[in-house]
Parts: C-alpha cells; structure tokens; sequence
C-alpha cells in the first residue's frame, strides 16, 4: 500500500465562517475548480460510494479527493489504491468538522490548476458538520438503510443543508424496516428541493445516477 | 400516545466539566443513584436495545430515562410505551453532546429519591459526545454491524472512554464483511478492560447479559 500525504488540520482563526466560506468558493471559481463536501454517519459507506463514482468520473474530470478524519489514514490509502486518484487524509485532532479555513487548510495541498472537482469527506457526524459552511458549491449525505429512515426527523438541520441525499445499501432493505416513501417525505420536509438517489455502494446499482448528478453539477457550474 | 416531559437544555456555565462531573456523581452516589451514558452513532438501535434492558430490569430496578436529542421526543414517547418507566426528553437545542452540567439540568426533573438507576441516552453522534463527563459512573456504547468493525480505529476517543460496548444487530452479520474477532482487538487496542457483548436487539438475543452486566454494576457501586 503506497502512502498518501497526512495534514493535521488547525483550528479556525477566522471570526465569521460564512464570509470565509464565501471567499473561498470565489476562489475555488477563479481556477474553475468545483468543491463538493460529503457528509453522513460513521459506517454509512461514504468511502465505497466515492470509489465507485470516482471510477466512472475519473476519465471524465481532473479529480482530487480530501479525506477529513479524526485519526486514521485508511480512507486516503483506500481511495487511492482503488481510483489512482490523487488523495490526501486530513486529521482534525479530535475536532469533529471542517470549516472553511479548515477546509483551506487542505485545499493548499492540492494542485488546483487544471482540476475540475475537489471532494471532501467530512468527518462522520450527522450534527457538527452540518453547521459549518466548508466552501463547498454543494453539499451531499449518504443515509444508509440500516440507520433508519427516521433520521431526517432527528437530525433536522443535516437534511436541511443538503442538496442531494444518497440513500445507501439498500440491497438489504428486506432485512430492516426501512420505508423509502417515507423517507422521501422526511427528507423532503427538509429541504423540498433535495434530490434522493437510492444506491447499493457494494453492487455498483445506482451509483451512475450519481454520477451523472455530479457531472451536470460541475459542468453548470462552470458555465455559470 | 401519551405525552412525556421534554426539557430544553440550555448552554453550560461551568468553567470546568471535570470538576463539575465529579461533583454530580458525588451527589448521585448520596441518593443511591447509578447514572449510565449510552452513546452511539445516529440508528445503531440504542432506543430498540434499551427497552429490551429495560424490560428485563424494570422488576428489579428503580428506573428513569433521559433521551438527548436534537429535535424529536420519538424515543421518549417509545420508551415510555414500551416499558411503562419513566422518561424524559432532553432537547439540546442543536448541541451535539451533553456534559454534566446539562445532564443535571436532566436530573433536576427526574424523581431521584429511591431510583437505582438512571440511563441518558446521548445524543447519535461518535465524537463529541465521548469528549465531555456527563457525571455518569460508566459509559456504554452499541456498534451495530453495518457501521463496520473498523470504527474503533476511527473513533478512538469513543472506545477508549467506554467500558461495555454492545455489538448490535449481529442477525444481520452474514450480510455484512463484519469480523467480530478483529473489532473485539481494535476495542481492546482502545480500552483493554471494555466488556464486549454481541446482541441483536429487534429479536432479545444477547439482550439479557447486557441486563446482567448492568445489574451487577448498580449493586457493586451501592455496596462501595
């Protein structure tokens, strides 16, 4: 296994988040590079997901991937190993989000020049994270069938901030009681506007939905 | 459905949540009082696995629960259905963890005198909440299956504060790469002493050692 670059992210400086996160998107515009952060639950599948799209993208756009965890490289290695894509692990030193100097901090290690999409996988939480505008052009979940389709009701402002809900390992639907309508009525109630894409990140099924969801997004993104 | 008592938790004041803890499970020790934190991710069955526990100790045990959430009274409402005991809910207003100073704020509407026992669920998350002593005397944990065998990996701070971890829904295992030998050894590389007890909460299985370990524990630290 070939190693990746390591950064230990520092604590936030900046007073108002929402400007800096304002002032990074600007940035990231400048170099045409689009910013996607990916949120979900520890153990939703966030890394198998992002293999399996990174392999039908990668041919298609310059890609770079950061990895935010509190301790462990094995996200970073993974996705490289799987995709050959440039990937890099951030450590948060315990902290349980990125922000968007934390963010910056990462995006400094990464050749911008030329690349046309930087995920980041956000530390697995469904409640800090959602409260810190990272600079990203969208915000993504993964809500995994096992943790149940009540989870918009519990972790209201999660569903709020995301524009796409990836609804995840839904080939073992059968073996939890997880009512997809309902979910999408939840989820809904959070955000009308949010997309939901069912996917099986184990099989594959699904994930060029995702896919193509992403490709659009940067390409109208660029032309804006 | 009957209503239950929801309590909005207001920010702590305390300088020093340490100091704080100590002083709470000094005050709860004089009313004979035994408080357990259960922590866990967003959907790994804590609510299912505590009415199961409550179940097989409500003839034995003075009981009262506390449910921290974001938002919802879902799980109070259920608990207090499905086992008849008395509970609260904790609303923390978008705050992802409890320390001791909100948690009295709890126990300020729960009838101490005579309980044996008080469970608080903390909120779904694994990385704040393992951060803060809440005053309990033990803190307990449920991995469940499809997050993975990894996460003690990748929350350390969560396993090495954590004394039992419950290993739930393990019917489903043969569907998931779960490899209960190697988690047991990531668990002991974080806390040597944790318990680790597999359980499947939606059919009881496992259920009654989790009864057992904890009765064992309220009548140790009453004889202390």
């Amino acid at each position: 296994m070939d190693g990746v670059k390591v950064i230990e992210i520092k604590k936030s400086i900046f007073a108002d988040n929402n400007e800096d996160a304002d002032k990074l998107r600007a940035e990231l515009k400048e170099h045409g590079t689009y910013l996607l952060n990916l949120m979900s639950s520890p153990g939703s599948g966030k890394t198998t997901t992002l293999i399996r799209t990174l392999n039908l993208l990668k041919d298609k756009l310059n890609i770079a991937v950061m990895e935010a965890d509190i301790d462990s490289d094995v996200d970073a290695i993974k996705i490289k190993d799987a995709t050959g894509i440039e990937s890099i692990q951030l450590h948060t030193g315990g902290m349980c989000h990125l922000d968007a100097e934390m963010t910056r901090q990462g995006l400094d290690n990464v050749q911008l020049q030329g690349k046309d999409l930087v995920i980041l996988e956000n530390v697995g939480n469904l409640v800090c994270p959602a409260e810190f505008d990272t600079g990203a052009v969208r915000n993504a979940m993964i809500l995994s069938v096992p943790e149940g389709y009540d989870k918009p009701l519990k972790y209201p402002l999660m569903f709020s901030v995301c524009d796409l809900v990836i609804v995840n390992k839904i080939d073992v639907m059968p073996y939890f009681d997880f009512d997809l309508d309902k979910c999408t009525e939840y989820v809904h109630m959070r955000n009308p506007k949010a997309q939901i894409i069912p996917i099986c990140a184990k099989t594959g099924e699904g994930v060029d939905k995702v896919a193509e969801w992403l490709l659009d997004e940067v390409k109208n993104w660029k032309n804006k």
